[in-house]
């Protein structure tokens, strides 16, 4: 039996470099070679405090689910991928079965089998095995680190595909970590011609500019539900998207909307009631969005960016080799202020 | 000039009927001899504190915007009505040159002139000029007060609508006011198969029954978030919409939801902040919508009520004359657990 | 081996009943005693052609795919279904990993196995084991042959979901074979106020009414067109539906939608060139979708059916037993014209 | 009484410029002074042949209906618009009352007023007065001809929205006259990644390229399905847009759409029946949408091209004054493979 080198998180701030088997390849999957491997904010979480909500790190994990590679070998049931293609990791295996997954919402498939989510290991590691309808083939001019920024550039495609960003409109983009950050290109994506984007930490509001954001507010220093009214002639955001995950921008994404605006919240508070106008809601018919991971995003994806539609390779601000795994999440955890996208590449 | 009998409203509970001028009639109005018109929450509103939030009464005001007619006079640019028509009047006459006109969100022109609302009269009086497109012709089959009823049924179509209420769905209905009787009725027209409807008053929860309703909870007797999920094998609702206009229903209607469910808040909580879990919303996909009257459900409307979906004229618990309009309110006013709709018939 | 009846078809009007083992039940699998099975028109076309297009019948076959029955075994990985469960049949396993399967409209899944498909059996016999996610529980009230006529009902369902029909809506059905006629419940699920439904038969224009049709059109002694203008004050119909399969159907369901009216192309006409005049579909902003099978109606049709929307037993005009079953399809095949659903019952 | 100059259509082929009073501004109307009009084939169809269909020149009538100018007076119910404002026309002031105009489906008015659509007078003149919501300010960045061009882009935003077209698709447009080429923008606008353009003249398979255009497929020398199925892996194109107004290329739409696919219908072809294949369309669960001018695409569309998404200025390919603008009719009708649009710059 091969041996392979995995980053294996035992308990908080506890990874260490082991050889374990390579995966078998199951007859409906392919293996691949991991090339490149994004830093989740859900990895750090897991590597600080060793759960996130009802999930909990119980026995030795395998981190990392924002994941580029080359196959190497096919399952026997296996068509349409062969031996040498280089794929982005659609990271959720899905049922097929379910209400959900029927109708064309797999992200809520109950049975959802997802990579470094405990039990289930990730890909901060040398291959995985992973069923082969989402591996998603990308062409040689998309590097592999693109390939793995598809996963969080889902959750923007998502976003803006519930809240029906439409060629012209204004968007707010709250909170400009890297999904904030990719949601930006989303938006363009889907037409925005405004794009304003609010975040605490000044090298992503630069970070904005690059991806796209026509304006950028610093809320250390400005009020930013005036300045979204000032930006938009008093009328507020077609779109507002929050993904900073907090009680005050939640709040906020409600407030920038237009009337007749919609509102997509994609960042989870730490603490999860928050206080919402309904007068605000119900007189201005506004339609709020809760989001959950993405679906039927990837082939988009892959054709967007293939086609250059922004520099993403640019969030990438630091990289590290797998042997340096616990590195790359020690300098996630502790440089939010000066870190995007940490990539760990093999 | 001729003259006609109105209930003016001069201050709190202060009710006259009076005798004013017979309102001209515009080249693109049609006037209409009232015939019937129900008494409605925020007609009670008003008789008793004299103001809606920043709606207030300043000068003598005639309340009442449910109504239906009979067409007795038309403008010279009206074409399409003629005198004798039996008509529902839509009581919200817009500018249909905004934004929200043009793209058929008319409910949120902002330059809307709706009877009833401060400073504009409404209906309690023998006779309105009213812009000749939003009366819709009724036919022989249907009575003016189901005519009247249409205006709160619009608002249970209008939620539907947007909520997406589909064949086969499970709606929960939170509130069992008129609006929320009606709703029942909306959700069966858009082919909801199984309908929950909750309220506290025993009276109302008979009448879901005759509306449509396959089960109902009292509130007083049953957690409603358990009942709802009991009658939905654990499930939640497909649809969830909020018409009591309180803030525990607020909360609940997003709680009974299922995952990937819909919610519509119809009430407006005298207190606006209500406090989301935002946790559940984008964990299980929630979209939910704002509600601000309805737009082009009129037509809709008396297709259906004519083709006789459901007994709405039950609904009329009292009735009374133009002259006893002060006893209609008042009784409106005071006996919210024995009446449903109260109707005033010239 | 355990041994069952089935009924084979050889060559064209060559129907055997011989024994055949009973399937077996594969891990993801249920084994379902049939007790109801409808003849549809692509199994008489079998019976007589031995092949529908590419399709050909090239080894002995079982047709049979409108099915009721009863679970009496499952799989080793099967949650949620257990043994004596009543279910309806859905006849088209998907592979749930392709695009459209993964988008929801896994109707268009390009390996699907469909019952009674060649080289695929059905089920006029008397087990099938099937993948246990396309078997959906019935209620008590509801008889195996409701369940059965799910199926073609799923048609009319689905092809009024994709024309958005919707309340208040005037529909045109425009053929009234069973498909036809299960359209109309479909649309009346929809909150469809007013179908016309056009036909050649007396007989199926009486059952259209059973149905629920308002008005009904013999084609043979009407102008279809000017018909449907007539009873839609010269308007057109806000959707036609056409389910004839027939040249002129096709080309009528065009000309009697109304203005900014939506079209649904169910039949197959036999010569598949068609001509439509263009200027007339551009002008008047027609939306026209073509309807292949369904897709995520079986729950939804559940439902409806159970809650008694419409007496679709009806629709039975002749029963006969699996041993019957080379009568049953020479009846469907010889009397057209007096028969509309014929079932086999076991 | 102000006189004016204008270019007047007396009988096919006369042209004159005559002095004229200067339009009545009506209280909710803007006079505006025109600075661009495009030169559209309508016009040049009216200069040639007098008539369009059931639309006949029966007096002189000025044509032009693409145009951008200067408001330089206001009435005097007209807010939110100013004397010096620089604006794009949309060209067809709708009733605002009737059921398309309240539905957002105003580009379906009956009682649409339409420049340059006889007897309604167009742009080639120094002023119009028109209904001031029809009148959409233009940043200073935006030159009058690109405000000019907005209305044929309008269709390609309009056609392109019907057909769905989504981040990432593959869009096929056939026929790249100013429509087809402006509909490569709306279809980058809507997120399309991949557009392949056909054309017989190579002028315009150039442009298309400038336009955003992927793969360009000259008609003559290439078999159009063939190279889309090639150019999409043998897929197809995810919507189809046709713009020519062939029978040809009505045909070939509906066959280089993929399964699932969509088909916009935009050209009107001179011998409107037109044989589709229904089985495919039905086969294929096809949605083909005709398209018929636009609505509410005007201020999205200011905001895409002054956002600079394409070179849209070099589709003019000649220019002239209004007193020539008989040449420009001329130059228009007589050098179809020479000339993309032809522009009359005040």
């Amino acid at each position: 039996m091969q041996k392979m080198k995995a980053a294996i998180l035992h308990k908080p701030f506890d990874v260490r470099i082991e050889e374990i088997p390579v995966p078998e390849v199951k007859p409906d999957e392919a293996l691949v070679k991991i090339k490149a491997v994004g830093v989740c904010g859900s990895d750090v979480h897991y590597y600080e405090h060793g759960k996130i909500g009802r999930y909990v790190v119980e026995k030795p994990l395998i981190l990392g689910h924002e994941a580029g590679g080359e196959v190497v070998a096919v399952g026997e049931n296996v068509t349409g991928l062969k031996v040498g293609q280089r794929v982005a990791i659609e990271p959720g295996v899905t049922c097929g079965k379910c209400q959900y997954c029927k109708e064309g919402r797999y992200n809520l498939c109950p049975d959802v089998v997802f990579l470094a989510t405990p039990p289930v290991d990730g890909a901060f590691c040398e291959y995985i095995s992973i069923r082969a309808d989402f591996l998603h083939p990308i062409p040689d001019n998309m590097s592999y680190e693109a390939a793995s920024l598809i996963e969080p550039f889902s959750v923007g495609l998502h976003a803006c595909r519930r809240a029906g960003v439409k060629p012209g409109d204004t968007v707010a983009v709250l909170g400009l970590g890297p999904v904030g950050l990719l949601t930006i290109v989303a938006a363009r994506a889907f037409g925005a011609a405004n794009i304003i984007a609010a975040d605490l930490e000044s090298i992503r509001l630069e970070m904005a500019k690059e991806m796209g954001a026509s304006v950028v507010i610093n809320a250390k220093e400005q009020d930013v539900r005036k300045a979204v009214l000032e930006a938009t002639s008093g009328i507020g955001a077609d779109v507002a998207i929050e993904t900073a995950g907090s009680t005050v921008t939640n709040q906020m994404a409600v407030e920038v909307a237009r009337r007749g605006g919609k509102v997509a919240l994609v960042g989870l508070p730490p603490k999860p009631q928050v206080e919402f106008n309904v007068l605000s809601i119900a007189d201005n018919e506004l339609d709020i969005f809760g989001i959950f991971r993405y679906s039927n995003t990837y082939p988009a994806a892959v054709q967007l960016l293939s086609s250059g539609i922004a520099p993403v390779e640019k969030l990438v601000t630091h990289r590290f080799t797998l042997e340096q795994t616990k590195e790359a999440l020690e300098l996630a955890r502790t440089q939010k202020s000066t870190s995007i996208k940490v990539m760990v590449n093999m």
